[in-house]
């Protein structure tokens, strides 16, 4: 049995009591100071009001207030927070996480120096934290294709526990996994990091196709637009790939359950995907976004910082003008609010032009 | 301008008019012996009767018995069969194919020798046609995603024309590319059509999800079975990356239109995916195949193929035991009718065991 705390009660970091609680393990679920009525609901219901399901009996939850009470003893520490929420949650860890401890982390997204450089969140979530400590706290984090809700209603879930530590990784697979919850491990932590940040943005992308569908007036029409939707997606793939290469990792890591995966499950639905809807139907982002009555968008968030980031790479020529067009085109949307305008003939390395042919 | 006969007035054959015909291109329709209701009710009423849409009035009907005339003058034709047609196709054509003619190939499929060896269908299609007048034909095939009724609607969509001669792809290109119907070309003939072969199965596959929630009695929870589908979805992708490497093609097809975007849109929905929702519900193939009226199912023919050489293939040692889980998983559905177990743990390379940690 593992003593295991999760820091933040949101839909993410509850769901992870269902596989944890199904072992037999002791599951402590501390709500940060903007989840305060989160666990005074499952005090008074045992269910959490978003989740719509019962947290596990076994499961004892804790305030902010409480959260000393919360680590004590603790072998395991989930950061269970959402991407704007990792430094706070850098400088919780730095007050009470000890030398043995394992972090290991839900959140997907992405920062950027001032030079353009990217940098993966364990690493921001882990900077806070006095050295000392954090040279002897394992460090992990989660990818793939999880949404939170099916992981707490116990449904299949195939996952990445990465990290740089094979026996850290190896110790936390065998914590979570089920007969239900796979977990597979990966020492590749940049490469599985940033498919993890990307794949947001770009399941926002391809919500694109639905609204441009609705903006022509054909909405109603019984053809849809998946083969606009597939072409994204498949450029999105690509994407994805040169970001792995691009931050060092294997971009194999882009092919299986970090990249293409987790891409799939969140381009069937969610937030992302109906601000990209509205973009295509001619909205500005700051329209979509009030329409949608001004949510937190991770995926919009990391579009800003891939883009501005790209900018700058572009600028300092690490990478090619004609790299990620759909990126590009992406942060034209978000950040500058531009038209959609999406380039087709520069996916793919370029649609070829024409050379002259045998018969024409 | 071209001459273009298409031969197939199924819903594949007859949308590519539709980038044709805007190309100003004199465009010709062969009705299959199997379409002749297609072409009278076209000569009536200018409707498609499958795609509910107009053929553009530059098209000319033909029916089978005409062919000869329909091939006049033809530059390009078109093969528009679907996979079962294919060896007719090409028996046809043995008697019409001039030297100096282009044929491009929309279908999607695959064939296997006794041994167990695949055979892409384009080799099948020209196999009828002699040798001196095969050699003197240039060859292509159209992949990626694009669902037939999109493209008669005109919606953007992104395809790879594959073939060995590069000027024989730039002359198709030029032909076909419009606005909206945007053309990239590969002369990885094999590595593009195996992908193509292949997503029919794995689309099939990811239909699973939906009809195991529902056997479960799960079938109206909010909570639907994404997290499943895109572990599947992953496993396909590397599969199929698989099945490229084997069949000698560049595994990096895989990664992009012909495989992965491919099979994002065929997961959309279709008969496959609806065949596989029933047989996730627990229904046998043949009962779930009944269900549906016994409609051609292209995905599950090609699991025959691809299941049935992969038992030869590894008899012969030239795939692993382990590799193919979900390909020999479904070949087990369909061929054998045995019950869905899926082998959620030989997944990715076989989900890891614990091995001794450091404080369990």
């Amino acid at each position: 049995m593992a003593n295991v705390v999760i820091l933040g009660a949101g839909v993410m970091g509850s769901a992870m009591t269902a596989p944890l609680a199904e072992n037999g393990h002791d599951v402590r679920l501390v709500g940060t100071h903007l989840d305060g009525e989160i666990i005074e609901a499952i005090r008074a219901t045992r269910v959490h009001p978003r989740l719509a399901r019962e947290i596990p009996p076994r499961v004892r939850t804790f305030r902010i207030e409480e959260i000393e009470a919360a680590f004590e003893g603790a072998e395991i520490v989930v950061s269970g927070v959402n991407s704007l929420g990792v430094e706070w949650a850098g400088e919780r860890l730095a007050g009470v996480l000890r030398p043995g401890q394992i972090v290991i982390a839900v959140t997907k997204g992405v920062r950027a120096r001032e030079n353009g450089d990217l940098r993966i969140l364990p690493d921001v979530l882990a900077e806070p934290v006095p050295a000392d400590v954090r040279e002897r706290v394992g460090w992990g984090a989660i990818v793939g294709p999880a949404i939170a809700g099916e992981v707490a209603a116990r449904r299949e879930t195939c996952v990445v526990f990465c990290g740089s530590e094979e026996p850290v990784l190896d110790r936390l697979a065998e914590v979570f996994r089920t007969d239900w919850y796979h977990v597979w491990t990966s020492v590749d932590l940049v490469g599985c990091e940033i498919c993890a940040a990307a794949k947001n943005c770009y399941a926002l992308g391809i919500g694109l196709a639905e609204g441009e569908l609705e903006r022509r007036g054909e909405g109603d029409s019984r053809d849809r637009a998946h083969n606009y939707e597939a072409a994204l997606f498949a450029q999105s793939a690509v994407e994805i790939r040169q970001w792995t290469s691009l931050l060092g990792g294997d971009p194999g890591i882009a092919s299986w359950l970090p990249g293409v995966g987790d891409l799939y499950v969140t381009a069937t639905g969610g937030r992302n995907v109906r601000v990209g809807n509205l973009l295509g139907t001619g909205l500005g982002f700051a329209d979509a976004a009030a329409r949608l009555g001004n949510p937190t968008l991770e995926g919009a968030a990391a579009i800003e910082v891939f883009g501005d980031a790209l900018g700058k790479l572009t600028e300092r020529a690490v990478v090619g003008e004609e790299d990620f067009p759909l990126m590009r085109q992406l942060y034209e949307l978000i950040a500058l609010e531009r038209q959609l305008d999406l380039p087709w003939r520069r996916f793919f390395g370029g649609e070829p032009t024409p050379r002259p042919t045998r018969s024409a």
